[in-house]
Parts: structure tokens; sequence; C-alpha cells
């Protein structure tokens, strides 16, 4: 079975609107390149209830939650007391990260600078690889908590791919991109699926830009066996040969 | 009270990273405008399993549900099941769906392609005010259901949003663009927090391309009340007076 993962957004400003969260996007893309399966996003208000009652759900049902954002100084940064509320866990300040913001605001750090040196007690830091991050990764229990900041989120990312690799996976993909419409191909698809049960396969209809490579749906095939994937699209591809644009293997 | 709201995104090429969800967004963006309030997105799988789980969840904490994705006519299209499903009502062929599907595709239209005329029993459809759009939306009970392609998405909340409006609210949101870091903002931005119980105050500091117009910190205020937002950004601007780059008003 694959490792299984879940991304808590946090955020009234996607909720609102106000920006497009990207992070989750980030996050999916990582995960699937170290063969761990993302099974829910759940974005939620700044509010400690709602943090807390997605957290108890996801963690349930997942190995891994990933929350973003929510962790700065300011009042509507609640996302480090509701990760403990949830685990039963007290706050602390960390002497790690108390360190590193002194040296960073050195005179200028007050009591509200400190404040985000506040973890969850038990947090484990992450400082990558090389140890070069300008801010660590903060871990507790099956908890990764990241910035809602994009560019660091993507930073810190890059900090625990190693981390939550799962050694023994990882995803490839085989499309097959065909000309038609999308119910003229569901016989010879409903046959791949059949075919192919370790093999997850999907259909995407263009119904726009059609003309700029000539095809009109295109058809994935993804898992964790090469040759497998590679042998489903190969099938789908001769049985539907007249449609065929461009077969793109893994 | 505000009507409140949740999006529920069905999809696994967003979960796989494959593509990044972007309905959410444009729903978050319309429901703002027209005075609804989003509490949750929530992605999962292409599974009526978890379809179902989470129609149950949201429809029992927010006003409207409004769905995106797996309404085509392959394999991986189970919203329409999962719909029914949840609300514990059976599907049927809705005529006038299939009357548009018999003129569209003429002579090639299969029980393929009637698949698209596949409707929750009960589910009414919003062809918009012209009439003129290309695919009504579906409404059963309290659940809209669109398209997970985001030119049909969007195309399709245009229809729905005179259907959705709440009448009676609209939000307005109004910025204080600050230098500095955002630890030094957090006294005054506190001091607003309480004096504006019902203004909803943000801060989102920029950690990249701070020099393009001089700011490094934003402060967001929004509400439904015009004056009670422009206020409480007022009231802040003077209390950070020396750091202030610039005032958007509502």
């Amino acid at each position: 079975m694959a490792r299984t993962a879940a991304a808590l957004v946090i955020g009234n400003e996607v909720l609102s609107g106000k920006i497009q969260d990207t992070n989750s996007h980030d996050l999916a893309r990582l995960l699937r390149s170290v063969g761990v399966e993302l099974r829910r996003i759940v974005t939620v208000p700044d509010e400690p209830a709602a943090i807390v009652a997605a957290l108890d759900a996801l963690r349930a049902s997942v190995d891994l939650v990933f929350t973003s954002g929510g962790i700065g100084p300011t009042h509507d940064d609640v996302t480090i007391d509701s990760v403990a509320l949830a685990l039963g866990r007290c706050t602390a300040r960390h002497p790690t990260l108390e360190a590193a913001l002194r040296a960073h605001y050195a005179e200028r750090c007050s009591a509200d600078h400190l404040r985000m040196a506040t973890v969850v007690e038990g947090t484990v830091l992450h400082h990558g690889e090389d140890g070069a991050a300008p801010w660590p990764v903060m871990q507790v229990e099956n908890v990764f908590v990241l910035p809602g900041i994009p560019q660091l989120f993507r930073a810190q990312l890059d900090l625990i791919r190693h981390v939550v690799r799962d050694p023994d996976r990882s995803f490839v993909l085989a499309c097959v991109l065909c000309r038609g419409d999308e119910p003229s191909l569901k016989a010879p698809l409903d046959e791949a699926v059949r075919a192919f049960a370790d093999v997850s396969i999907g259909s995407y209809p263009r119904w726009f830009d059609r003309d700029e490579d000539g095809y009109s749906v295109k058809i994935t095939f993804d898992g964790a066996d090469r040759t497998r994937v590679n042998a489903a699209a190969e099938a789908f591809a001769r049985a539907v040969e007249d449609r065929v644009v461009r077969v793109e293997l893994a």
C-alpha cells in the first residue's frame, strides 16, 4: 500500500478569493514524484475550531498531513495553537528558532517577533540535507507545519522531500492523445479499465484550443509499475488506432 | 447571518498534481462578490465513497454546496451517481438535456453520449437569464453540480450568479500597505481587531519582490459594511502612520 497524505490549507484569504492557493498543487506534485498518494485537500478558515476538526478527520484517514499557512506572528496566525489542541499537546518556545530570530532581528527582536519561535511540544525541525534552509520545517507526530507564503512553502517542500519519500514506490504516467469526442471512446476505455485494474486511467476532454496540436481528448494512464502503465496505454492506443494523434509512453 | 457555501472539487487529476485546480478560486471570487461566505474547499478523488462522505459533511455545515468535475460520459465520471447516493435519490434521463445532445450529435448520438443527460431525480436546470448558455447548471436540493473543465465551469458560474446572490449582503475590501516587518505591526493590528470585531482583518507579509512598489506587509480589512471597513482601515493607518505606503479604501 502506498503511503497516503492530505493537505490542510489554512487561510481566509483563499476562501474569500483574494488569492489563489498554489501550495496544494506544489505539494501534490512533490508527493506524486516521491510515491505518496495525496487523498484530500481541505481548505478551512483561520479558526481554531475549523482547523482542529479538519486535522482530527484527516489524521484519522491518512498517514501524513501537511498544513499550509497561519504560522506568522499576527492575530490571524492560529495554526500552531490549533495543531497543539488537536494533538493534545502544549506549545513551547523552541531554542533553535529563538536563537535564529534573535540573530536575525538583533536589537529589534521583541516578544512579538519571538512568537514565531513557538512550536507544538515534541516538534522535530527538518533543516534539509545541506542545512542551508532559511527556516526549518516543523513536524510533530504525522503533521508537517508549513508556511502559507508560496515561495517559502516551496522552499520548505524541498527540505522534506527525502523525509516523506516512499523508498519502494514512485509513479509513472503515459498518455494517449486522441481525436474525436469523448463518448465515442467510452467502450475501449471501459475495456482498458477492466484489463488494467492496477493502472489508474483518466479521460480529459479539451473543449477549447483543440486545433493547437490536433487532439481533443487526453487519456492518461498512471501507476507504480512502468511496464503495466505502458502496456495499458499501448493496448488502448491499438483499440482506437484511427483516432490516435500521439502516444506518450512513461 | 451570511449565507454559507462549500466547494467540493472531484478529481484525481488535481490530487495527483497533473492539473492545478482553478475552479475553486473562481467560485470563491464569485461567492464573495454576491455576499455568500465560502467556508470550505474540499478536494476528493473520483470515488463514490469519498464524494458521498464529503457531501454529507459539507451539506450538514453550510447552506450551498458546489461540486466541480466528474460529470462527463466516461468511467471516471461518478459525480451524478454519488450525489444521488448522498441525497437518497434515483437518477433519470432529463428530457431537455437528451434533446440537446441528440440535436448536437445527430446521427452519431449513442447511449454513451446520452449518459450526459443523466441527472439526479428532482434536478432543476438553470439556463441563465438570457438562456444562451451552452449547457445549463444542474441543481438538486442545495447542491449545484458543475463541470470540471475550467472554461465551462466559469461559464456556468455566470449562469447562477443571480440564483446564489444574497440580496441583502455584499462584501467590500480595504487595504493598508506598509513598510517594516510584520511582528512590529502586531500591537496596532491587535488594537484594530479589538475595536472592529465586525471587520475581518488579515495580515500578509511579502517575502519577495518587496521593492516593486515599496511595501512589505499588506493589511486587509473586509466585511459587509463599507463605513466600518473604511473606518477600520483608516484607524489602523493612523496608528502606523510612519510606515504606511498606501491606503486603498473600499
